[in-house]
């Protein structure tokens, strides 16, 4: 089903970091469903989260606890969401934590809760709580492959990145795993991704490496249009590496930014192939616009477009339907006669009517492939955006009409 | 495949206002594919189009023409849109409505061209020439309905709405003909409507009720979010009745509105009933916003959801779904704690929780039908809007995938 996503990789434990996963039978038996992750004392957590306004209790509280306190554990079941579960949701979130917090001798405060699965009905809070000791049980810092599958839900593969750098003459790690098929349209973050590293970095610069790389990775992959209401992206520093990483400026910050940015962009990228349905791999490229905003929202208006994802599903270089789809994007000025698109390195859009040697056999060609970009000239200004999404197909709807049956 | 749209209605016929159809062969044999619709002089021709970029040829030259003269006929072919084919496109455009203007005895700027179909090739002009003769012979009053299949392209059934009222104590008849199944989010007109009426009203009036009709009929429905480049919305006024709606404030100005209103609500009502794959019609309500932009926004938003549009097709309700889409709805305030969700007359969502009384076995009630009201209360102001769209289903994928082919 997924596209070229290739089995897990290797991931290398991050020092500092240990992870258990365990089969709780949150919502369905047989399958691992609740992951503890435990990171070292002194660490710091950065977090980015969804911006959909019915967010979800677990979300709400995570927010209150990393105001409030360092972070010493994250709790994560699938199953069931607990959003648009009122003040009852709010509770079993708490209750989640303070139950936990007693576990591992610490505050509830100091534990982040995470939920992922179906909206609007309970947390059973007594199954995950019976869940905790073998997910303590389990803890150990190679459980990274265990927690990849635990944190699944629609997925058909479980989704991981780590890589290993020297900068500054010392190694770090950074190593993350993500989980999302649908509803999948993250803004600031996306469905739960959890990723560590051993470098020292005080919290304000690892939350604003986080934001940064969170906008140029989850905030580029769109694959139905739909913002979950659970999205989050964590990202701990455990400090262990011995490397240090202490501002903006610093010597080591582009190059440990850079390896943070690459772990994020494989995850947000292995979203998108193992998307619900999804037979093709898209890149977006629109560029020569007058402005990031401009170019995004030309990108997002193709990306949606129900007409052109079927359109690539089925092969087909329907470029009309693309053609309307820049036509309607919401932004303040567009000279269709500067309008060019690209399929590949096929010309099919020259100064906004069909390129006078652009042939269909040539088109069909590319679109006959599993990854496409699509690159759109605007010839209107100087920036550029590039997001990444896929086609609509039988199965999207299949998946999502039989969902919770 | 069209959900509870009647077969096509008694067409009265607007006296001045005759039409002729035929098999023009444009791109497929053996279909009414050229229609010739014919006002007596002295008619009214208002007019609104598609807001997309990229318009159409025939869009452009009948702005063009509109803008130049009083309009004696419109030329409506299917099989092409020629839209996207540069300045050829537009030559292609004005050919057929000189070549039309010398079989009529009339100028080029007194003829109105409209195209649907694919986009991005040429128009057939020596075809459509070689059609109009036929046209020209089929000129009747009572062509409604043959002119009503000869716009046709995706659509399962034909589209027309009759209404004769009388009004300070004259009788006068709006009768209108629309296509359209897919590529449909209009934005102030749609997909080819066609509507006559025997008032007398001067163009400026005209103009006027057809976009205050238009805004709350063709504005008001969705299938799949894209917006046509070739929509465009006709509303003609013979005078031959004898009734003169001759200014905004007149006597018989509001009773002239509804009933053309209510032909257009007719006609895009049916373009959503025969929506690509539709198996469900869905009226949503959004109440209570701080202004009509946002009440649209929300209601949009929803609309456009794939992952509401397909729990409406597996009767799954599934109303995290909509919380979802509300919650991302790109409007300034929003308090979820006041936001309330029916579906029809069954409470699912009360001050952003799922309201207790509320029952699976109640929403599935109403989910299982083929026609839904979906109320969402924002509890912010006092606007309101109402728009009318269908859900996703595994048939809109595939017509969508074999188009062209």
């Amino acid at each position: 089903m997924a596209v070229n996503l290739p089995p897990l990789p290797d991931l290398y434990p991050v020092p500092g970091i240990r992870l258990g996963t365990t089969q709780a039978q949150i919502r369905k038996k047989d399958r691992r469903d609740l992951v503890l992750i435990e990171c070292v004392p002194g660490s710091q957590v950065a977090a980015v989260f969804t911006q959909n306004r019915f967010c979800a209790a677990p979300v709400t509280v995570a927010r209150e606890h990393l105001a409030g306190a360092a972070s010493r554990a994250l709790i994560i079941n699938t199953g069931f969401a607990n959003a648009g579960t009122g003040v009852e949701g709010l509770s079993d979130a708490r209750r989640s934590c303070e139950m936990l917090a007693v576990e591992l001798g610490c505050t509830p405060q100091e534990i982040l809760p995470f939920s992922t699965g179906v909206i609007g009905e309970r947390l059973p809070v007594d199954r995950l709580v019976a869940g905790l000791p073998g997910c303590i049980r389990a803890l150990a810092e190679n459980g990274w492959p265990e927690a990849a599958h635990g944190i699944m839900t629609t997925d058909t593969l479980p989704k991981g990145s780590s890589r290993r750098v020297v900068i500054d003459g010392k190694s770090i790690t950074v190593t993350g795993i993500a989980k999302g098929a649908g509803m999948i349209c993250p803004n600031m973050a996306t469905m739960l991704a959890f990723v560590a590293t051993d470098a020292e970095i005080p919290g304000a610069v690892l939350q604003q490496v986080l934001h940064r790389a969170a906008n140029e990775s989850f905030n580029r992959i769109s694959v139905d249009g739909d913002t979950s209401t659970n999205d989050a992206c964590i990202l701990i520093a455990t400090g262990r590496s011995g490397l240090a990483v202490d501002a903006v400026n610093g010597s080591a910050y582009e190059s440990f930014y850079n390896v943070v940015r690459d772990v994020l962009a494989d995850l947000a990228q292995a979203i998108v192939r193992d998307a619900e349905g999804a037979t093709k791999f898209i890149t977006i490229d629109v560029e020569q616009g007058a402005s990031l905003d401009d170019c995004l929202e030309v990108a997002y208006t193709i990306a949606h477009s129900p007409l052109v994802k079927t359109a690539f599903f089925a092969s087909d270089p329907n470029w009309g339907r693309i053609l309307a789809a820049i036509g309607r994007a919401r932004i303040a000025q567009l000279d269709v006669d500067k309008v060019s698109i690209y399929l590949e390195d096929v010309c099919i859009v020259r100064n906004g009517a069909r390129a006078t040697e652009y042939t269909e056999a040539q088109g069909q060609a590319v679109m006959g492939r599993a990854e496409i970009r699509l690159r759109v000239m605007l010839g209107g200004g100087a920036a550029s955006a590039r997001l990444w999404t896929c086609d609509l197909s039988h199965d999207y709807v299949r998946i999502n009409a039989e969902y919770r049956s």
